[in-house]
């Protein structure tokens, strides 16, 4: 194998595929980065057996020669090693080339390394998955609705289930969930699918979150592929794997409460900064819990008290308080996490009573949801 | 004691005094921070019995009122709840206020803290200084100094005098001299001095870390004034006291080589990165250390090599080499450390031999000197 490449396209390709590289892996060829080049080009891969990512760089783009390919082949090379040097060469273009014994010279300028390469033929293949039924979306709004969900799986490996976010798509829709039990976020979206399938399957938690790390901020679409244990979504020159989980995620709808008896509308910033105030003092102790009383006048006071530190009381002017007068206490870090989730300016809190799960509400909006189980302290 | 004061002010003191707290203390009280109003304005207090930093704030800056005094008084708070809810608040001016029985109340907009103090009586008094001798420099030039020799100073505590930097002052000229055996950075400046007394002291690594984060990069005078066991930094409205540590430095002097063998003239960044990406393969095994090699046509040749995992050769084009061909071995760390702690263009490295100390200084520039002691490969 030789080729020259551009430095600037091989540091981001590497980038994109040490996202799914770990050094803690029990599978020692899993801590290098296989490269292969072709006639079209020169393909990266990483993998850590449940992510695994596949970066292709062209030979040519608009014209543009990206890489000299001057002899086909593979290998691999210990992806701790590869990605500082390639990061710190000294000239805009790098050779590559394999010699004998897996022995892999990288050139750049008066820069020579060396470097012991590992045989790519014991390089674990990647899944083959039949493109027949994929769907799409934006690459933006995947990655707010992976911002949304994400946050909420469990991080216990108490229910393995719960650690990841269950996708569903019917009709046309995907509906995204993740809980860890004591809070739950939703969001749905529209996809553009050519057959009308039905999928209910679970994705990692950390799958998703390492794919929207990679994946631009972009209007241009992706492609999602399922399987009966794969999904993998292919951007322009990226593949990215993922395992699913097994088992069956439960049924969460019937938690979602369907009326309220006191519905709260106030300017989202305001509210979250009151709560991250008055939660400075609860750190510390027990669970990060604030009060939450709706007092005359459309006021909410948010507090909280530790008795060896102090106390902190917050007053919030609303929009509106509906309903029944309340007293509720609840994690603040959850309830930041959920107004963090949320767009827009203003968001409506609708509160089943003090022992109920309560549902936050952007105004206006049915496709997302954040759901919040209060704590007993009353 | 009640005060109301702008908030930023406020919050940048607090920042300043933080930087002696520390939550690792065996004196509870120095967890807090101090606040004393005067008629004249506020003084916070943050100490870990090491380094001592007191910030003022004036009532009144350029006609500007900063803080309202309603009454004097003092009150400690604790430190780590103070500095998070004074960033944190939702207004431009803050209210606090000590009620009965140390509860202090801290207002702000529709937000009230109410925090359990302790009693400002038992804080620890700052070391009584009398300032009959005392110098100055330029703030700017004081951080420089700082930053070019601090990074030297030992992190074993197998010889404590050696974690700090040594400061001598004598004819109006002061010398930082850090070392830790290993290698040893020196810099000399003029200090503006009312009398001709002369110092030889040692100031822990730390507290000349910490003075430099909080001090502006301004020209701006600095005054120092030295004790037989503290050093007192006195920049405007703020006071920083270091204690001194005990025992006599060693006389550096007889290392630094008079004369040398081998003189090497090369680009500062072209050698660090060549250095830099030398190391790269190098820094698994033991201490990181690359080799030096004089060859033909003044190209200097920096390799290492690291038998499982491969082996780099980078090539330099010199200004020029004078004298003996050498090769050496040296810890990459410590060059880049010196390399990045010069200023200049081009630097000139000195040699004496493959086994004896080295020396790298920026040319037409005899107030700072690198040391390195080389590593015995050959």
């Amino acid at each position: 194998m030789k080729f020259i490449i551009q430095r600037d396209r091989l540091v981001q390709s590497v980038q994109d595929v040490m996202k799914a590289v770990t050094s803690r892996t029990t599978i020692p060829i899993l801590t290098g980065i296989k490269i292969t080049t072709t006639d079209e080009g020169v393909t990266l891969t990483g993998s850590d057996s449940d992510i695994s990512i596949e970066s292709f760089i062209p030979k040519e783009e608009a014209g543009d020669e990206i890489v000299e390919i001057k002899q086909t082949g593979s290998i691999v090379l210990q992806a701790k090693f590869f990605s500082e040097i390639v990061k710190k060469l000294p000239t805009d273009s790098v050779e590559i080339e394999v010699l004998n014994h897996l022995q892999t010279v990288i050139r750049s300028g008066k820069s020579e390394f060396n470097l012991i390469g590992l045989d790519a033929e014991e390089y674990p293949h990647l899944p083959q998955i039949e493109e027949n039924n994929k769907f799409h979306i934006a690459t933006d709004l995947l990655k707010a609705m992976i911002r949304q969900t994400h946050f909420a799986v469990s991080t216990s490996e108490t229910r393995p289930i719960l650690t990841g976010v269950n996708w569903r798509i019917e009709n046309g829709e995907l509906t995204c969930i993740a809980t860890d039990s004591h809070r739950l976020a939703l969001r749905k979206a529209k996809v553009e699918m050519e057959t009308s399938d039905s999928y209910n399957v679970v994705i990692p938690g950390k799958s998703l979150n390492e794919l929207s790390k990679i994946i631009d901020d972009s209007n241009e679409q992706i492609d999602i592929v399922i399987t009966e244990n794969q999904i993998l979504f292919k951007a322009k020159h990226l593949l990215f794997f993922s395992r699913l989980l097994e088992g069956n995620y439960p049924d969460t709808s019937r938690l979602i409460p369907n009326e309220s008896k006191t519905d709260v509308t106030v300017n989202t910033k305001e509210f979250l900064h009151a709560i991250d105030r008055a939660s400075l003092l609860a750190r510390e102790g027990r669970n990060n819990v604030v009060k939450l009383s709706t007092i005359e006048g459309g006021i909410i006071e948010i507090s909280s008290n530790t008795p060896e530190i102090g106390k902190v009381v917050e007053e919030i002017q609303s929009e509106s308080i509906e309903g029944e007068d309340l007293k509720i206490s609840f994690s603040a870090k959850y309830m930041m996490d959920a107004l963090k989730a949320l767009e827009g300016t203003d968001i409506r809190v609708s509160f089943t009573g003090a022992m109920r799960p309560f549902l936050i509400r952007p105004l206006h909006d049915e496709t997302i949801l954040q759901l919040i189980l209060p704590v007993r302290t009353y």
